[in-house]
C-alpha cells in the first residue's frame, strides 16, 4: 500500500473502428482506474472533427451516459491521470487536443519525457506558447514545427528528439497511432474488436469489454491503425528493452498480463522468493492490502505460515478527512486500514508490503499492529530498498525523502520500529518477473533512458 | 458478494459530550459506510437548537470540512442509508429532525418496524401528516401524540406499540438516547470518549476514532446519556434475543465485534464448517470478494486446498455503466469482478460465496469462470438456502424472486450451471456464530418479531 | 426601490386541465418573479400521485427543461418565495406537499396567518409534528386533524380558525382549490386556458401564457376547479374588503391589473397627486428605478418639470459583493444605482421614490446625487410615512427600525439630508388606487385582520 | 432592444498597483456586464506567477468571495464575453493566459482582428498550435514568435501586422499594457486609484469603484503601467479615428461617457433629431426598453407627445424557456416584454427602438401592440437602416439576414406591419454623437479597418 506517492503512472486507451468508441474507451479507463484517479478525459473523432470531454476525479463520476452519447465517432482515445498534490489544473488533464497544420490531433501518453524541459525551453525560445505543463504538449509542438509534410514522418522525427519512457496514443481525424518508447518502459497492449482495434495499458481493459488480446506493442514500435488496417513501423534505433519492474510490484492489476507475464503469478513468485530469502519465525503472515495480498499468499505457501487478513481496508476513501483536535492515534493510516484485533493479539506477525517509500506509513502500520497486541512484528518487503527517485513524475519524493537513500536496512528497521526487516534481492526480483532486464533505477540509480547525464535529484513532470 | 439487494441495512452513530461531535459522527459513518451508500445525514445539538445536514451518496462526498465545522454542538447523531432502487428522495434520508411538543428531536434508526404501515394508517386517520416514507417518522408521531408529559415515558409507551427490529438513536436538545429492540436483531455498541460517550452500529467505528469499547447495548435496553451520566432502563417485556445471523454472514465488517463475537472468527469457522459439510475435490478454492474472503480462508485451511484470488474486484464502482450495444458477455458482473485466467485455467475450482439470492449473479460468475478455463466449478455457500424475504427493507426481493423459495438445491445448481452446489447447514451456522439463538427467518420463515401474523410475501419499508 | 425588506410578498400560480400544466405554472412563476426571488417550487398531479420540484434562487435557474418535462400531469401549482435573510432552508420553500387522510395534497399561499403561532402551539401540544416554519403547514395540519370526512368542509372549517391575509392554492389528486381571505388582502386572479383554468397572483401571468382574464377571485371566495367545472363558494362571514395598498405602490408589476385597477394608471395618479400635494421648484424630476418610474412620469406631467433618468439601475445584481477594504463611497447603493452626472450636475432635483423604510438607502441616494453635483434635492415619496410593521412576513423591520415610527417628517428629512421631503397623503392614496377601503396598517397601525388584539411589535412568519 | 445579435461586444478591465486588484476588476466587470453575459475571467499577477479563474455565465455567479480572495496580487485584468450561439466553450473565455519566452502573459481584448484568420493560417503553417478560436491567441502567437527580445517592441511589431478594431489589455508579471487600435473603434478609459491605475471599457466602472477619470486612451496609443509609472507611446501610423457609432446607439450604458460624450446626452439628441426628421401624429410615444428609453425621452420632449412606458420588460430572463406545444402568441418577445393594455388601448402609438436588425422582433412588437389595442403604430428607429454586417464578431447576421440589406424602408414597414416607419439620417447621427467621423460601416458598408479588401459577406471571429 503506497500511501506516499512514488512513481507517476497513468492509463491510456484508444479505439479504432467501433461505433461506440467513446463508450469502449470509457469502460477501458474504468478498468484502468487504479493507474490514475486524479482526472480523466476522452477525445473522439467523427472523421471530421475531434471533440473531447475532461474532468477531475474518477472516470465513473466524470462521464454521464449523456456525455458519452455526445461523444460520437468511431475513433477515440482516453487517459487516466494519476493523483498528484501539485498542479492538478484541468488543463493538464489529457488527451491534449489541438489544431495543428496537419489538422486536429489528440494525444495521450503514459510515461515521461526526460528531456521535456530542455526541449520545451528551446521551443519557447523559438516562440512556442504553452498552455499546460504536460509533456504531451511538448510532443505536439515538435510535430507541429517539424516542417515535415508527412504526418507519420513528422511524428517519428519529433519522437527521435525525445528521451524517456512513454506509451503514446495519438489520434488524427482518421488515424489511431500507438507508440512505445525504444526501452519499452511502460506497457501498451493491442486488442481486436469485432470491427476494429483497441490499444490499452493493461489486458484487464480487454477482459472487461470482451476484446481479444493480440499482442503487446513492441518496444520502439509504432502502429498506425486506419481504414487501411494496421501498419507496424520500427523507426527508432534498437535498444535493450527495460520494462518498469514496478508495474509488476505495484502498479498493474493482478489480473493483468504485462511484459509477457501474468502479474498475479509474478507477485506469487515474489512472495515465495521473499519467504526463502527473508524467513521469520511467526504465527501468522499478514498482507498490507490490497497490493500486498498476492505476494503474501506466496510467502504463506512457501513458508507454511498461515495467512490472515489482519488488516482490513476501507475502500470508501474520500478526499478530505478532518482529524479531530483531540487527536486520534494513527489517524492517517487508520482512515484506510484497521487491524483485526482478534487475529493479531498475542501473535508473532510477519507483515508483507510491496515497498517502503518514506517509511512513515510502515511505521504507523507497525505501531498500530503493536497496539493491537502483536507480540513480534517482522516486516517484509517484496522489493529492494527504494533508494532513487523515479524520473517519471511530478511530486515524487526527491532522494532525501526516500528513507532508503540515506538509511541502511537496520536504520530503517529502527525507524519503522519493527522487530526485523527484510527486503527482496534485486536479482531475484527480475527472475520472479520472468527474467530479462528491467528498469530498476529506483533501486540502483541506473536510469536507462538518460543517455547523457545521470540527472541528479531532480524529479520530472510526466504522465 | 450480494449484488442483488436482500436485507436492508443501515449504520448509526451518536456522540454525547464531545466538542467535535459532528466530526466524530462523520468519521463513524465513514467507517460504517459498508452498511449504506445511498445517503447520509448528521444532526447536532448545541443544547439550544438541532441543526442537520443531509445528502445523497457517500459520506466522504456529502460532508465537506466546512459543513462539518458548521455543525457546532457537543451532541450529534448520524445515519448511513442503504442503497435502494426505489424512493431515494432526500426527504427519506435520516436523521429525521422535527419540532414536537417536547422540543426539537432528531431520530435515526437501523432496522424496521413490522407494523409501521398499520400504525401509520391509524395516525393518518387521526390527522397526522407524513413527510417521508421512513419508519422514523412513525416513531416520532407516536411520541408526539402520546399525551405523556415525560419524554422518556412517552418514548417507552410509543416503542411498546411497535413490533420490529431496530437499533434506535434519539437526540433531544440535551439527551442522547439509544434503544435496542427486545429481540436485539440489530447491533448497537456503547463506547467511551475522553469526555463523553458514543453509540455506534459496529466496533470498527470505535477503532477509527480511538474510542474505548464499553459493551453492547442489551436487547430491550434503553440508555439515556445526559449531563447526569448514563442511565440504563429495561422497559420492555423480556424476550429471547434473536440477533440477525446475516450480520455475521455478510453485513458487518470482518474487523468488527458483534453480538459478542469477532466477525472475522465467525466467518473463518463458517468456512471451516462448510469445508467439512460440503467438501469437494478441487485444485483451488476461490473467494467471491470481498465478503467471501475470510470464509474461504477457513475453507482452504480446513480442506488443505490452496486459496487463490481467482476473481479480482474493481473497487472504483460508479453509478452508471452503459453496456455497449454490441453487447459484452457477463457485462453486469464483469464491471465488478474479473477472473485471473492464469489462476483459473485448467483447474477444478471451488467458489465460495456468502449467499445466493436470485441466483443470476452466481450463474454469471460460474459462466465467467468456465470461460476463463475452469475445468470444474463447485459452488459453496456459507449460509443455508435463502428462502424467505427479510421483512427489513424496501425493495428486498419478494419470495418468488428468491431462487431457493421455489427451487431445491439441485435445481439451483442447474440454474447457476455449477458442477456441484453445497450450502452450510442452518444449525451449524448458529454454532459458528457463537451459539445461542439467531433470527434465521430468511432461511426458515420463522419471523420472531411478528407476534401476530406471519405477514406473507410483503416486504416492508425499513432502515 | 425598497432595498430594505418591508412586506413579505410571494407569487402563486395554479393550472387545471392542461397537459403542460407544469410548464404553464413555470412560465407564470417566471412572470411573477418580482414577487419573490428566494426560491420556487412546482407540484403536479397526474391524477394519481403528487410530485414536486423545489429549489433556491430564480425560477429560470431552478427548472431545466428536463425537470419541467418530468413533472407530468394536467394539474399543477407553484410558488415564488420572497428573499429573506433568515430561515431560507429549502424545506420552507412551497408548495408544501404531504400525505393526509384524504390523500396527497399540495398547498401554496401568499400572505400570512396572523394567529399561526398560536394555532401551531396548540397543534404541537396535541402531538402535531412540524417540518417547516411555513404557515402552509399549519393549514394542512388543521385540515388533516379536522375530523371532517368531506375535504371541502374540512378546508372551510380549518380556514375559519385562521385570521390573516392569504391567497391560497390547494391541490389534491383531482381538484384545484383557490381561496382568498375574507378581507381580500392579497390578489388572486382567475383565467381561462383552452381546456382548463388558471389561478395566479397577477394578470401579467395571464398575458405571458396567453390566458384569458375571467375575473378576480372575490374576498372570502373559494373556487373549486375539477373535472366537473368551477364551483364557487362563499363560506366565510362577509367583511369589508381591505386589499393591500402596497400592491399598487410597490409589489405588483405596472402592467398588471389588480383589485380592479391598472397598476400603471394608479401609479401615474399617485405621481400626479404627489405633484399637487408636494410641489417643489426644480429643474428636473428623477425616479428611483424601477418602482418609482411610473409615478415620476405622473409627477412630471402634472408639474411640467421634465423627467430625467438621472439614476441608472444595474439589473445584473448577484448575491455577493465584497466591498474592497479601501472602502468605496455609497458602495451598498452604487452596486445597484449609478447617477448620470451630466444630467444631475448643477440641477435642482426632485427625487421620487415609492416609500421610505429605514431611511438609510434614501440617505445614500441623496448623498450620491449631491456628490454628482445636484444643487438642491427635494425628496418626494408616493406613499405616507411607513410607521408600522406589516404583519406579513419574517424579517420585516420591527417598529423601531422604521424611521417614521419614531421620527417626524422634518427629522427624517434631516436624516436623509434632503433639502425638502414630502409624502403623499393617506386619503389621496386610496383615491388614486380607485377608491374603496384598503389595508393601510403600515401607515396608520389599523390591522384589519386582527380581530382580537393589536399585536404589538411582533412581525410574523408569512408567505 | 436588440434581440437579434448584431455586433459583438465585450468588456475589459485592468488594475495595477492595488492590493485588491482582483476584487476591483470583478466589480468593474460587474458594472460592464451589459457588454457581455456569456462568460468572464480574471487573471492576476502576484509579481511572480499569473493565475486565473474563468467561468460561463454572469460575473456575479462565476466569482465567489473565496475565488476572488484566492486571486492574490496587485495586478489583474478581466474580460466579459458577449453571449454567442456558437462556440461557447470555456477555453474561448478570456483572459487568455500562457507562458511565452518573455514569461507568463495574460491578454484580454474587446474588438476583432479582421485579418486574424489569415495570420492564424500562416502561423499554423509554421507550426503554431492553437487551443482556442479567440483572436487573443493570434496576438500572443505573434508576440511569442516575433524574435524580438524587448517585449514592448515585440508587442508593437505584432500589432502592426494586424488590421482591425481592438481595445487590448496585456498583463505580464509586472506590467499592465493597454492599447487602442489606430482607428479607436472601441473605447478604453484610464482611471486613477489611490495607489494605482485602472483601464476599463466604460466610465461606469470607474463610478462604481470610486476611481477618478483621467482620460480616454487615444486611438493608436499604447500605455505601459509599471512600478515606474505610466508611459505612453504612439507606435502606429496615424489615422483618422473612427469610433463605433453603435456604442452610443446601443452598447454603452447611458450613464457612461464615451468618445468624449455622455451617452445619455447623445441618446437624448438622437431622439430629438428623430422627432424632427420623422414626426408622426400620435397620442403617445413608447420606448422599447431598456435601450430605447433615453432616446424616446428626447423624442417626447421635442414632439410634445407624452411618453408612456407602454412596454414593460421582465429583467429576470433565464436561459431556457420551453414554449408549450399549445403555442403562445408572440412567445419569443413576450418572455421579455409585456404591453400595458390600459396605456396602449385605442391610442395612436409611436414606438421608438434603437435599431432594426432582422425585423422579426420589431414585427412581433408591432403585432403585440396591435393586439393590445393600438389604433396606429408608427415605428421610429434612432439609427439608419442596418444594411451591412459588422465585421466584429462571431455569429452576427450575414448580409442576407439584415432586412435592410435587401429591402427598402417601405418594404421593411410592410414586413413589420407598422403604419409608418422612419429612420434617423446617417449624417444627423454623427452630429448627435458630438460630430467627428465615426465608423458607420453597418449603415454604409465603408469598413475603415480593412485597408485591402472590402471583405464581402463574411462575419469574423472577434471579441
Amino acid at each position: 500500500m503506497i500511501l506516499d506517492k512514488f512513481h507517476e503512472e497513468c492509463g491510456v486507451a484508444g479505439v479504432f473502428g467501433c461505433k461506440e468508441a467513446a463508450n469502449l474507451v470509457y469502460l477501458s479507463l474504468y478498468s484502468l482506474q487504479h493507474r490514475g484517479q486524479e482526472g480523466a478525459g476522452i477525445a473522439v473523432s467523427d472523421r471530421d472533427k475531434i471533440r473531447y470531454e475532461k474532468g477531475q476525479g474518477l472516470v465513473a463520476d466524470i462521464f454521464s451516459a449523456d456525455k458519452i452519447d455526445a461523444l460520437e465517432g468511431d475513433m477515440a482515445i482516453g487517459h487516466n491521470r494519476y493523483s498528484t498534490a501539485g498542479e492538478s489544473h484541468i488543463r493538464n488533464i489529457q488527451p491534449f487536443c489541438v489544431e495543428i497544420n496537419a489538422g486536429p490531433v489528440a494525444i495521450a501518453h503514459n510515461g515521461n519525457i526526460v528531456n521535456a524541459d530542455e526541449v520545451k525551453r528551446q521551443l519557447v525560445k523559438n516562440g512556442a506558447i504553452f498552455n499546460s505543463s504536460s509533456d504531451s504538449e511538448v510532443i505536439v509542438h515538435l510535430i507541429a514545427k517539424s516542417g515535415i509534410d508527412n504526418l507519420i514522418e513528422s511524428i517519428i522525427a519529433s519522437l527521435r528528439k525525445l528521451q524517456g519512457a512513454y506509451s503514446l496514443l495519438l489520434m488524427t481525424k482518421d488515424m489511431l497511432i500507438g507508440v512505445r518508447d525504444p526501452l519499452g518502459v511502460r506497457p501498451l497492449i493491442l486488442g481486436k474488436l469485432v470491427n476494429g482495434y483497441i490499444l490499452v495499458s493493461e489486458t484487464v481493459a480487454l477482459d472487461l469489454i470482451g476484446a481479444e488480446f493480440i499482442r503487446e506493442i513492441e518496444p520502439g514500435e509504432m502502429v498506425i491503425i486506419s481504414d487501411k488496417g494496421i501498419e507496424s513501423l520500427h523507426p527508432f534505433d534498437k535498444k535493450t528493452p527495460k520494462p518498469c519492474i514496478f508495474e509488476h510490484i505495484y502498479f498493474a492489476r493482478p489480473d493483468s498480463m504485462i511484459f509477457g507475464e501474468n502479474v498475479y503469478d509474478v507477485r506469487k513468485r515474489m512472495g515465495r522468493m521473499l519467504a526463502i530469502q527473508q524467513p521469520a519465525e511467526a504465527d501468522i503472515v499478514v498482507p498490507v492490502p490490497d497490493s500486498g495480498i498476492i505476494a503474501t499468499m506466496g510467502y504463506s505457501e512457501q513458508s507454511g505460515i498461515p495467512l490472515e487478513m489482519g488488516l482490513i481496508r476501507n475502500h470508501y476513501v474520500g478526499r478530505t478527512f478532518i482529524e479531530p483536535s483531540q487527536s486520534i492515534r494513527h489517524f492517517g493510516v487508520k482512515i484506510k486500514l484497521n487491524p483485526v484485533k482478534s487475529v493479531i493479539k498475542g501473535k508473532k506477525v510477519i507483515v508483507v508490503d510491496d515497498s517502503i517509500v518514506r517509511g512513515t506509513t510502515s511505521r504507523k502500520i507497525v505501531k498500530m499492529l503493536r497496539e493491537a497486541g502483536a507480540r513480534e512484528i517482522h516486516f517484509r518487503v517484496c522489493s529492494p530498498p527504494t533508494k532513487f527517485p523515479c524520473f517519471y513524475g511530478i511530486d515524487t519524493p526527491t532522494r532525501k525523502e526516500l528513507i532508503a537513500s540515506s538509511h541502511n536496512v537496520e536504520e530503517i528497521r529502527k525507524f519503522i520500529t519493527a522487530d526485523t526487516l527484510g527486503y527482496l534481492d534485486i536479482n531475484c526480483l527480475e527472475e520472479c518477473a520472468g527474467g530479462g532486464e528491467f528498469c530498476k533505477a529506483c533501486f540502483n540509480g541506473d536510469y536507462p533512458m538518460m543517455s547523457l547525464d545521470g540527472g541528479g535529484d531532480n524529479p520530472k513532470s510526466g504522465c
